[in-house]
């Protein structure tokens, strides 16, 4: 053991080094905790799929599961109006993401940015997209959206100068995360149209939203939409999502996927999901419902909130002793947790995933008894 | 639509382009069909897991699993004597491969081929280090085998002058597929106290062999040892592997890792595994008594059967009119799907996976069959 090449730090790339790990919300296993700040659904699966993944827990398990996820890429197929060629099924949709930045990007070599190297996202957005770039070796580009999250209309990107229209790829969360706001197609049809490299519309929300631009993916052959079963079709535990996109884009993405990346049980109730739609879109107008009572009830406690589209309000705590880092400490202490943010163009805001009418009703309670003691 | 950009050949890396995608071995949906071809246990998970699978089927799907897999790392920690902070889990032994090849190995620039840039392995061994060395970006180092696949030594590596005692990550298979040879500890551990970079010893079938070589990842900070519970442990279809080493190696692993790699099913599954050791290992002798007769049948019948340590075997079958592939084909009419691979060093082999006492028995008779009608 005398190498100094045997030191394990020494075995480890500089990249690596240098990394901050992406950290994701807590899921910690406190009793009575009302968890509303990791945007999961918090209605159960539906019946049926519950039926048909238990069904599905027996010898098979000993077998490799379907490499392509053929069955529930050929369902995607006719609910989207494509073909299975059109789509490539990830451990979630972050291993999709991932994978478009690898198959997309080519690492920076020294310091000169090149838009081939780039990766382009607004600023709020999934704070998850600096991480991949980093993990690849990328150059980043984070594009500062408009007042209220709106995204900049093309000629105000001209204008700014900040925006690569020749970046690699470039990632567009819609509707917007972390602060819900919608965004129109027709928008996001000119931002895709005047950018040359593959744009991914990372529609994670879409399902609570008035629009969803599906179409611009089928459209355009340098357009992905990113879609998961994780948080509209309740099935995070199990890592399924997916891209819909021209069949040479995906083809790519397939030779750099791991052969066998969907885990068998996440197949079978990802397909039971596509075969019981009417029962979740129910959800999603229970949650809408939901979310626009908790902002109306909110509004008049004296938070401002941000219109959503999404099953998530970003909401600043009305000013006072309190700031929104306090807040979350306060209705955690209440058993309430919620999500901040420390940039410091959400830093005053809490992001509260809506949850069932009963938790809404439960933060309420508790958003009045912490002001009253403040 | 008129940039040239926006031709979708042109947004891929180049690299992407000339990649041939790992063919897994097929999965056939054939009525009565008998699997010899991927290495899958022929036995169901213990019904404790079953059952502890099935107890998790519930409203819990709609959550995030643990991101870190925290119950089953410490329990693994707890099975092979050493701390949580010594394990990772991937989304199948796969996902850590490729971990290590993004951790450890710089891509390589230009054409000098550098050890930081080198993905080095035995050949003929698993067929997907090289895929994963090209998905990099990183160069590779094919370094063959002695006769009858046995490790080389030390000092015929260093005579051989192939192997580069620098490469940044060194893949082992031991015991070695598709060979079936299993390797002494005390050879692998000259080896890895010989070579300066990151040493796997990938671990897939030990299970099934006289030995393993887990000490040496806990002995060494340069060394990991992959595991999988796909093959011995029955759960292909639920992905779940993992690394032990080095607190370092794996925090560096760590940062690159998808937040929610490992799927909640799989790890229920994969901890309830570990309650039930008991099950399993009745298993592994079951399936070493099927493989020690099928290779003494198949050896009366004129196969060459070389001696094997994993759940598989790798035959020779008589000269005569058929060649290898020809016999694959043979069997294939008789229902029973084996695997041949195309490369010299192994083309006049099949690769047989030991199934239960009744397919080796219906091997053993579409065999005497297949050679009294030739």
């Amino acid at each position: 053991m005398k190498s100094p090449l045997k030191n394990p730090r020494s075995l480890i790339r500089p990249l690596v080094h240098d990394l901050h790990a992406y950290v994701p919300g807590e899921q910690p296993k406190i009793k009575g905790l009302i968890k509303l700040n990791t945007n999961e659904n918090p209605y159960p699966p539906s019946p049926r799929v519950l039926k048909a993944v238990k069904a599905a827990v027996d010898g098979r398990l000993r077998l490799y599961p379907n490499p392509t996820a053929q069955v529930l890429r050929e369902k995607l197929a006719k609910l989207h109006g494509c073909a299975a060629e059109n789509i490539i099924i990830g451990n979630g949709s972050d291993e999709v993401l991932i994978m478009a930045v690898r198959a997309f990007v080519e690492p920076a070599q020294g310091r000169a940015r090149k838009s081939k190297s780039l990766v382009q996202y607004f600023h709020p957005s999934y704070s998850l997209y600096p991480v991949l770039a980093d993990i690849h070796g990328a150059a980043k580009n984070a594009v500062p959206l408009n007042a209220n999250f709106a995204l900049p209309s093309v000629a105000e990107l001209k204008k700014g100068r900040v925006w690569d229209f020749n970046a690699a790829l470039t990632f567009v969360t819609t509707p917007n995360a972390p602060s819900g706001s919608g965004y129109a197609t027709a928008e996001l049809e000119k931002l895709c149209r005047a950018t040359n490299g593959v744009i991914v519309l990372d529609e994670a929300y879409v399902d609570f939203a008035r629009e969803n631009a599906m179409q611009l993916a089928l459209k355009y052959p340098h357009v992905l939409v990113a879609r998961t079963f994780s948080k509209a079709y309740s099935l995070c535990f199990q890592r399924v999502g997916y891209f819909v996109g021209h069949a040479e884009l995906i083809a790519a993405l397939d030779k750099i996927r791991d052969s066998y990346n969907v885990n068998g049980l996440g197949q079978v109730a990802a397909v039971a999901t596509l075969d019981d739609l009417k029962y979740y879109r129910a959800n999603f107008r229970k949650i809408i419902t939901t979310r626009e009572e908790l902002s109306r009830s909110l509004t008049l406690l004296g938070f401002r909130v941000l219109p959503s589209q999404t099953n998530f309000i970003l909401a600043k705590p009305p000013g006072g002793a309190l700031t929104a880092k306090g807040w979350l400490q306060k209705l955690r202490e209440k058993r309430i947790l919620v999500r901040w943010f420390s940039q410091p163009e959400i830093k005053d805001y809490l992001r509260i995933t809506i949850g069932t009418p009963a938790e809404a009703k439960a933060l309420v309670r508790a958003v009045k008894a912490i002001l009253q003691a403040v």
